[in-house]
C-alpha cells in the first residue's frame, strides 16, 4: 500500500542487478582542481527502503560554484566533504519507486551528485515536464542557471528598453542566458568574455551588440578604456560573474544610479582574494550593488521559467550547451570549465540513449 | 511692478551701506585644509537687480563633503573654485527684495555660501518655517543632515523591528539621526565613534544600545571583533558614514540579505583610496549596498521632513549641535570636524541677535 515497485522504465535495464560508476572527492584542491582530485568508484544499487526512490540520471551538470565546495575557502555552503559523491546538480527518470509522490518514468531534476544512479528520499527534487522541452534544457536555461541569470537581469540589473547592459563571463552559462534577456528588453547589450571564438560567439549566436576580448586587454586600465570605447555614455547595469579585476574595471564606467548584479566571483575561486580600490565609485555614482544566490528566491521560479520557456519554444532563447560524454569525462570537464574552455552551459550526458 | 524693495527686517541694518565679511577659497588642500587655505574678506552690498534677494545668513553649515570640493579629488561635484566664496548651506532671512517669489523676513535655506549676507536669484532656496522650530534646526535635523540620515536609514538600511543596526560616524550629524531613527524603528542599534566622549554621547544622549570606540580597536581585526561582540548574530543594517577600513570590518559582519548605506566617506577624504579586500562577502551573505546622495531624492523630502518633525517637535529627537561664533571661526570648524572634533551638526553661527 505504501510502496508500489515498478519495472525499469527503460529497456535492458536490470536494476536490481545493476551497479553503477560514480565520482567522489578523493583530495581536496589547494588551487585549481586536477584529475587526481576525484576518483571514479563503481558501486552496487541497493535495494529501496519505503519513501526511497532509484533515480537514473541522463545528465550532470557542471558550475563554477563546485570549486568553492571542494576548497576550504570562503563559500556561501558547507565544504564537499572528503570521499563523498561530488556534490553536482542532475536531471534524470525515476526507475524504481517506493515513494508515493514519485511515478516510474517521472523526469526529475535535483542535487544528485556526479554519479549515474541515485537513491534518493525524494527531498529536493523538481518533477520537469520533458514533452515540449529537451531533458537537458532543465539543468541549462529552465534550470538554475537559466534562473540565475534570469534574477540578477530582472530583478537586479533592472534594465529598460535603451540602456546599456554588460555581462561578464557572457560566453558561460549565465551570462549567455543574461545576455539574451537583455537584448529580449530592447538594451544596447555589450558582452565580456575571454578568447575572440568566445566573443564571436556571443556576438553571433547570442545577439550581443559587441563583445570586448578581455584576453586582448588584460589589465584594468585596458579593460576600461576597451568597455568605455563601446558605452561612452557609461553603463547602467552591470551582470557581473567574475568579481576581482574584472569588478574593479567596471565599477568606474558605470551611470549614475547603476546597479550591480554580483552573481560569481570566478576570477578569484580558489585564488587570494582581490583587492578593491574603485569601491568609491559606488558613492559617487550612487550605485546599488547586490549579491544574490538562486536559490534563496524559489518563490520567483515559475515567473522566471515562464518567461524561459516562453522564449525558448518561440526560438529566441538559446540554449547553448558543451556536452562532455561518459562520467568518466566529468573530471576533466570540472577541470575545462574553471579554465573557462567551455561555451555555455557545461554538461556531462551519462546515459546513451 | 516687477520688484518691491522694502526696508531692512532688522533693526539696525543698513543694508544699502552695509559691508560684509565672508570666506573665500585662497589655495587648494592637498590632504587636509589648514588656516592657509582660507581667506577672510570684506566686500560692500551691492544694489539689487530686478529678480534679486539680499539674505542675511544667520547660520552657516559646516560639512565633511567640503573637503571633496576643496580638493581636486574625485567627487560627485564639480570642485570649488579658488578664489570664490566657500560653497556651504546657510540658513537666513530676506532683508531686501526684487523677487516677487520673496518677502522681507522671509526665511530661507540654500546653498549661499560662507558669508554673512548674499544676493542670490532666488534658484535653489528653500523657505522654512521657524514658528515652531527653531532657525539652525533647518541646516540640522530638518535639513540635508537629517533627511540624508532618513534616506539612508528608511529607504536603503530598511530596518525592521528587533534588527540589528549598525551606524558609523555615530557622534556626527547624520549618525546621530540615523542613531535616532532606527532606535524610533525598535531596533537593536550600536554605534562606533572615536573617543569615550562620543561614545558617552552616543549612548546617553541619542539613546545607542552601545558604542565602540574605534580609537580603543584601532585596526581591522580588532574593531570587527568589538562589533561582534555586540551583534553575535550579525549586523542587519549598516549605516556607512566612513568607508575604507571600517567597510572593510563590517562586511564580514553582515547578516545574510544585510543592507549597506554608503553615506559617506570621512576616511578617505584627502586620502588616497583604501582597499577594500572584504567585497566578497556581498555576495556570501547576499548583501546589498548602496551609494546615495539626498540631493537626487527630492521627492521624498515632504515625507522625510513630516517624520523628522514630528519627532522633533514631540521631544524624541535629539537636534544635537556644536556652534562656533562668526564668519571668522568657520575655518576652525571646518578643519576641526575634518578631525572629528565635533559632537553632532557642527555650525558657524553669523548673527547675534
Amino acid at each position: 500500500m505504501d510502496a508500489h515497485i515498478a519495472p525499469p522504465a527503460e529497456p535492458g535495464l536490470d536494476t536490481q542487478a545493476a551497479s553503477y560508476r560514480r565520482i567522489v572527492l578523493d583530495s581536496r584542491p589547494s588551487g585549481r582542481p586536477t584529475a587526481e582530485s576525484f576518483r571514479l568508484e563503481e558501486v552496487n544499487v541497493s535495494e529501496l527502503q519505503a519513501g526511497q526512490i532509484l533515480v537514473r540520471n541522463h545528465y550532470l551538470s557542471i558550475d563554477p560554484y563546485m570549486l568553492g565546495r571542494m576548497t576550504t575557502g570562503m563559500s556561501y555552503a558547507p565544504s564537499q566533504p572528503l570521499g563523498a559523491v561530488m556534490i553536482g546538480e542532475t536531471v534524470g527518470v525515476v526507475v524504481q519507486s517506493r515513494n508515493r509522490g514519485f511515478s516510474v518514468g517521472d523526469h526529475v531534476v535535483g542535487q544528485l551528485g556526479w554519479q549515474e544512479m541515485a537513491v534518493s528520499g525524494g527531498q529536493g527534487l523538481r518533477k520537469v515536464d520533458v514533452g515540449a522541452t529537451p531533458m537537458s534544457a532543465h539543468l541549462g536555461v529552465l534550470g538554475m542557471t537559466g534562473v540565475t541569470a534570469w534574477y540578477g537581469m530582472t530583478q537586479i540589473c533592472s534594465p529598460v528598453a535603451g540602456s546599456t547592459v554588460v555581462v561578464s563571463a557572457a560566453a558561460g552559462a549565465v551570462g549567455g542566458v543574461a545576455i539574451q534577456l537583455a537584448k529580449a528588453r530592447g538594451c544596447r547589450v555589450l558582452g565580456i568574455a575571454g578568447g575572440s571564438r568566445k566573443c564571436g560567439y556571443v556576438v553571433d549566436s547570442l545577439g550581443a551588440d559587441a563583445c570586448v576580448d578581455y584576453k586582448k586587454h588584460a589589465d584594468i586600465v585596458a579593460l576600461g578604456q576597451a568597455v568605455r570605447k563601446h558605452a561612452p555614455d557609461g553603463v547602467d547595469s552591470y551582470f557581473d560573474n567574475v568579481n576581482g579585476w574584472m569588478l574593479e574595471a567596471m565599477l568606474p564606467l558605470m551611470s549614475r544610479f547603476g546597479r550591480i548584479a554580483l552573481c560569481g566571483m570566478i576570477s578569484r575561486y580558489g585564488d587570494t582574494p582581490m583587492q578593491l580600490t574603485t569601491h568609491s565609485y559606488l558613492l559617487i555614482s550612487r550605485l546599488r550593488a547586490q549579491g544574490f544566490i538562486v536559490w534563496d528566491h524559489l518563490d520567483l521560479w515559475p515567473q522566471a521559467l515562464e518567461e524561459l520557456t516562453t522564449l525558448l519554444q518561440s526560438g529566441s532563447l538559446l540554449s547553448g550547451e558543451s556536452i562532455a560524454e561518459g562520467i568518466e569525462a566529468a573530471p576533466a570537464a570540472c577541470i575545462g570549465l574553471l579554465s573557462g574552455g567551455n561555451l555555455g552551459k557545461q554538461l556531462v550526458k551519462l546515459v546513451q540513449v
